[in-house]
């Protein structure tokens, strides 16, 4: 499989006007801004390496904030900075699932 | 390789402000919620289906308008109604790709 980016990830910044749970309201946004910046600071960023997206509601609101990382189809939620530099260390530069903030 | 869903396929809909090539451009938001009707009528939506969303840019802007269908990484571009039947019926119900819309 030839893919055009290796990890493709796909964060939630949907904001539900509902009062429902969202992830918008977790920070999402910040987050996928912070992590975009982290993956070009690591020069990671680009076709055959990695892609930072923003993405609409991906419908598993109850247990956001999420992310998605694809081609491995690995869903994580995080809560602060580090998760997100964690998620990047080590799946992103490592692949290795990080379990501990895996969802399935 | 369990996934959450069996087919995620993402719509760039981002629109530049800069007067460059993007896919918001070629009606892609209206193009999404064409696809995301016609899974629902299909009774393709949720867990172990398909899931149609939105997307930030992708940053394949001058091959837009683009959609990419994971886990395969399967990027299409499309023109018209006919063109997102062609992928639903092909690679969401039979999993074969659409080599005719497929940008490499």
């Amino acid at each position: 499989m030839s893919l055009y980016y290796r990890y493709h990830v796909f964060f939630c910044t949907n904001q539900r006007e509902d009062g429902a749970a969202c992830c918008a309201d977790h920070g999402a946004q910040a987050m996928r801004d912070y992590a975009k910046r982290r993956i070009k600071a690591l020069d990671l960023n680009g076709p055959g390496k990695c892609r930072i997206n923003t993405a609409g509601c991906m419908d598993r609101c109850s247990e956001g904030p999420v992310l998605v990382v694809y081609p491995e189809g690995v869903w994580y939620t995080y809560v602060d900075h580090a998760d997100i530099d964690e998620i990047i260390e080590e799946h992103l530069v490592h692949g290795r699932v990080v379990e501990r903030l895996r969802i399935s």
